[in-house]
């Protein structure tokens, strides 16, 4: 390389340090040490190989770049603003950390054009990112022709120490190895320093040895702090390697060019001090001011803009071949690319009756989604080994395996973390894919993380989550959701549903699949439950609707959810023939009965009446809210037990009689 | 082997294969496969290599057993009913998965004695494991002699591909592999086989180079079904192997015996059926009936009593020799086995006054945690890598490391779920060790699991959650706790305790450290607080008191916990200066105020005042209960935002103005 070019090289480099540097510095917060350490490969990568449009952060066919060590985003908005995003301007790093500001503590995609997934939370990036290449490989599989590539792009990923030591990274690989994910990149920042100091301390495998288990291609780059060449070789043999994800372990340090505080554990996670900043800025000789970064590097990095806007004409000349050619594919390919769903999609959904069958709403979700799977090409996913169990297997499809990427049954096996954090890569692919996970719904809580994340970055995931209450029987306490619910209504912006029967089901799948911005979470039952009488799909939407009524004002309000609502139903019975007037209200979400108007509220629940029974087979955590102080709740308060389903219903109080009791208790 | 000696193994093998078959199908529940494909391992490891007396269970050097591949418990059960405990007769065998049984779906160390610590949920018991293993070395390191060797046991495990799977073992087999935890041996039950299928659906790494790349011992047992010499010798080489861990991994026919369904999903968790057993029955030669076993396998598996009596009387011997040699640290070794805490230990704990300098309570918890440690030398912990953010080091000892297990100091590395699944091994070891973990409060997501599993299996942990709210500021909305807190007080057993200031976080470490038998969540604030006039350091036990009154009936409770008790006292103040009585009241904790008489709490939150304004710098989910229909919350109902964590605080209403401004709009 021209001495000229090296000089250009190494001024590009040092411009993404002290971009990083100067903002944490002036935010006075923030972590400088792996934007230092991983500027080389992050410039390599992004001026040489990464194909993407700055004036359009959402071009389809644009490769996928994930920082998974999200605490580095300097790196990352240093990089958007260098090569030209608009997102992220000057003043917005300037404003790194700061209320209102693009440019977040760590990245944010619904904050950031330009950012795919939010990160922070260790671990979640690549595991995002195994999602994200998933969908590559699969709308490649249904979409490419043999005469037009419309999907080819490349999912890179930078991660370190702290993602590689979090299981859900192992999860997530594991799965990519198995799956030979030829198309994602995985940058490994070896600096050898985490928050508490030396990885000596706690982290001392084989990483390239796990990763080659997994079934990788493991590369080593022994000096990524400058041996540009050798990255760039990595990264080529990375990409000619396609029936295997690559694993490029790149040797740094961790603050690099940091005089004092290079390869320390003080230089991750604090600003510099201006004293170092200085000693930084002479060390690598650099005589710019705070946030001044040299022309050159500028219009070099901006033929970014040129590059971008090239590839993209060229993919839109693809398309539109594409759309000559092969019609029928490119219309549902482009009304997937906008987000819009198929006309009449819900259309199949199944109504049912009380003459109807009754059946566990797991076999009714597995009904919904088997009417929706033909409807609806776009719904992709899967268990975490519960198949069987969950009933989540698309019949009209095969599995989404090594060369039948087409499939669109995902087999995570046991791996529930994992499996959210992909699924909601798949959801910020942002191509319309719609993708549902599935476990038992106590085992929400090893992917809560997940689940969280898919309610702050607004991927519109779907958990299905059955055996959802101590009436799944002999599986015992370990199993049995007491609490679950009330943990999961806790998160903001997730949707909780528990259907009751069949047309309620329907009606959460409604709801879940038109809600492509938020993630939904429906909860099913194990055990038998009847079709019920006025059960409606349509209500679903509005959280809570008057099941059955009685004549004028009620002495009390049965409100049940899931399974409980037949109890209810019946207990209402009784209870109006013994000349008490009772109105039964379902409940299956509490979120989406708070988006209701006022009016609307009032009418299910009306304030006068005080005197209200809420009937849930889990936690009453939260229910105050609902029964108020005047109510009562029969709810299981304790953790549960190992015996058949039935009995251990009867003994928590699940009877009608105790219904019944409760609520004469109750009117005193 | 003679002929005759190798008849009796094998009908020992088909005793336990025969007592969870047809527990199973009495049941008509439950999982075979692993029991019968497990059944030669473990009937080697418990026949021949395990030292245990059937006859006390919670003899302290007795090897500990954990089936991590919790849903083959029957497996256990056998095991422990044929060796001898009177924990589990044969009628507690057919009983499996009935109402009040010792026999629960899945292992339950509170319900029957024999089982460490209760599995089921896939990843745990290997965890479990790991920690197991860390209290014996550390016991070892600090306890024994030259010339007496009191702690020596070894902690086995069965797991399989679940397990496997799950990224919580991986987190927690890579530390154990880093410290070199010489006396723990995994046996890997090897049979392809998981509820889905054959693991070439998704699990097809190469787990035994994972495990080298642990730094793991690893051999394999190719035909795990009948080379029981070859079991005994991987078990006696893995013995010899001091510095690290060992995996044995043992390839079987899951459902070994049964003609049509070995090695089927199907095997795995449901039971044969009339036909397959009897198809069993006759293709093993087992003429016996159901829960019939031959008097020779009784008599020859109950000389474990015989043999673990003598173990047990050789080691009290030796403690006896201890005792006389050592007179203190036998002392304190005895009274830690008692579950004893030593005279006084809480009389270290600081006690504050306003003049004391204010500090943020992660910064008082250091100070709790630091004056415990002299005191109490059965305390042990550490964070997952944020250990000077967390600020849980203890200044009297170093790092836990290998070659140095007598240190306090445990560096868990970024593996919160880990971390927890570690802690609850720490704690049912029963030997006294209280262990403690910390991370971000918000990773409580990562590690719910293990904390629910605290809970329910009795397990003392004490969790050290710190940086508590959005006050956290810039690291944002991913790293700023919203629902996190109500998450957890809806976790049964599990007592959430946040501290105001200095005293309320001795009074917390107070609770926590009696705490014994349920775990203790303690969250504490990044950012500086004062110590409030009033605050009570015994207080806390009774989850919540009044901090300051007014005369006679008040016009508004102000309910404050944590940082924002201060802002309650400081409104109260300006609110009196009005003419209105106020009562600000501390809460603590939840759990520990609903343990409270109803004449102590209407003392505090008389039911008569009902305007109440909780301030609490995070959801309201849940505070219906303690501020009625009649009452108000300042609380959070979206995610966070990054900004510097006095401005989020103020833009999310946290300021004095503001409460004052709320608590007149609900006086009206």
């Amino acid at each position: 390389m021209a001495v000229a070019t090296k000089t250009l090289e190494e001024l590009c480099i040092n411009s993404i340090r002290f971009l990083a540097i100067d903002a944490v510095e002036k935010a006075k917060s923030g972590h400088p040490g792996l934007p230092m350490g991983a500027a080389p490969m992050a410039y390599v990568l992004w001026d040489k190989f990464m194909r993407f449009n700055p004036k359009n952060p959402q071009w389809f066919n644009r490769d996928r770049f994930v920082l998974s060590a999200g605490h580095g985003c300097m790196l990352q908005y240093a990089l958007l603003y260098l090569t030209g995003y608009d997102s992220v301007t000057l003043d917005d790093i300037k404003q790194f950390r700061q209320w209102g500001s693009k440019t977040p503590g760590h990245p944010e995609n619904f904050e950031t054009p330009g950012v795919e997934v939010t990160t922070g939370p260790l671990g979640q990036g690549i595991a995002n990112s195994v999602g994200l290449a998933m969908a590559e490989a699969h709308l490649a599989a249904r979409f490419n022709k043999p005469d037009c590539t419309l999907v080819d792009h490349y999912t890179y990923v930078i991660l370190g120490d702290g993602c590689n030591m979090e299981g859900v990274s192992g999860e997530a690989c594991s799965l990519a190895g198995h799956l030979g994910l030829g198309k994602l990149i995985a940058f490994y920042d070896d600096n050898h320093i985490s928050i508490d100091g030396s990885t000596d301390l706690a982290f001392t495998e084989d990483v390239a040895k796990r990763f080659e288990a997994y079934g990788w291609h493991v590369q080593h780059v022994e000096n990524g702090n400058s041996d540009l060449d050798g990255i760039t070789k990595a990264i080529e043999a990375a990409k000619a390697v396609t029936d295997k994800p690559s694993f490029i372990k790149v040797t740094t340090t961790i603050g690099y060019g940091s005089p004092n505080k290079a390869n320390t554990a003080g230089v991750h996670g604090a600003a510099l001090g201006d004293d170092e900043v200085k000693a930084t800025r002479e060390n690598l000789g650099w005589t710019y001011g705070a946030f001044e970064v040299p022309e050159d590097v500028l219009s070099h990095m901006r033929q970014a803009v040129e590059r971008g806007t090239s590839y993209q004409a060229e993919w839109e000349e693809t398309l539109a071949t594409y759309r000559t050619k092969y019609p029928q594919e490119a219309a549902q390919f482009e009304r997937m690319l906008a987000g819009n769903l198929p006309q009449g999609w819900a259309d199949s959904l199944p109504t049912l009756t009380p003459a109807d069958k009754a059946m566990a709403t797991r076999k009714h979700s597995q009904a919904s989604l088997n009417a929706l799977a033909p409807a609806l090409p776009e719904l992709i996913g899967g268990s975490a080994d519960l198949t069987h169990s969950n009933l989540t297997e698309l019949k009209n499809s095969g599995d989404f395996q090594k060369g039948r990427y087409e499939n669109r049954n995902l087999r995570f096996g046991v791996r529930e973390h994992g499996m959210g954090s992909i699924c909601n890569g798949i959801a910020l692919h942002n191509s319309g894919l719609i993708p549902y996970c599935a476990t038992f719904l106590v085992f929400a809580d090893y992917m809560r993380a997940a689940i969280r994340l898919s309610a702050l970055s607004q991927a519109g995931v779907i958990y299905v989550m059955t055996h959802d209450s101590v009436g799944l029987g002999e599986d015992g306490p370990t199993h049995q959701p007491v609490e679950t619910l009330a943990s999961l209504r806790a998160i903001p912006n997730l949707t909780v549903i528990r259907p009751a029967d069949g047309n309620e089901t329907s009606g959460a799948y409604k709801v879940a699949v038109a809600n492509r911005k938020a993630p939904t979470l429906m909860a099913f039952s194990r055990q038998t439950v009847p079709n019920l009488e006025g059960s409606s799909v349509d209500a679903v939407a509005k959280g809570a609707y008057v099941l059955s009524d009685c004549d004028g004002t009620p002495d009390i309000i049965l409100i049940g959810t899931g399974s409980e609502v037949g109890l209810c139903v019946d207990a209402a019975a009784q209870l109006q023939a013994n000349g008490i007037q009772v109105r039964v209200v379902s409940m299956p979400s509490w979120e989406l009965f708070e988006a209701q108007d006022a009016g609307y509220k009032e009418s299910v629940l009306p304030t006068a009446v005080t005197k209200r029974l809420a009937v849930e087979a889990a936690a009453s955590f939260g229910w105050c809210r609902y029964v108020g102080s005047d109510g009562d709740v029969i709810s299981v308060e304790r953790f549960g037990a190992s015996a058949p389903g039935g009995t251990v219903m009867e003994k928590f109080g699940y009877t009608v009689d105790n219904v019944v009791s409760r609520a004469q208790a109750l009117l005193g």
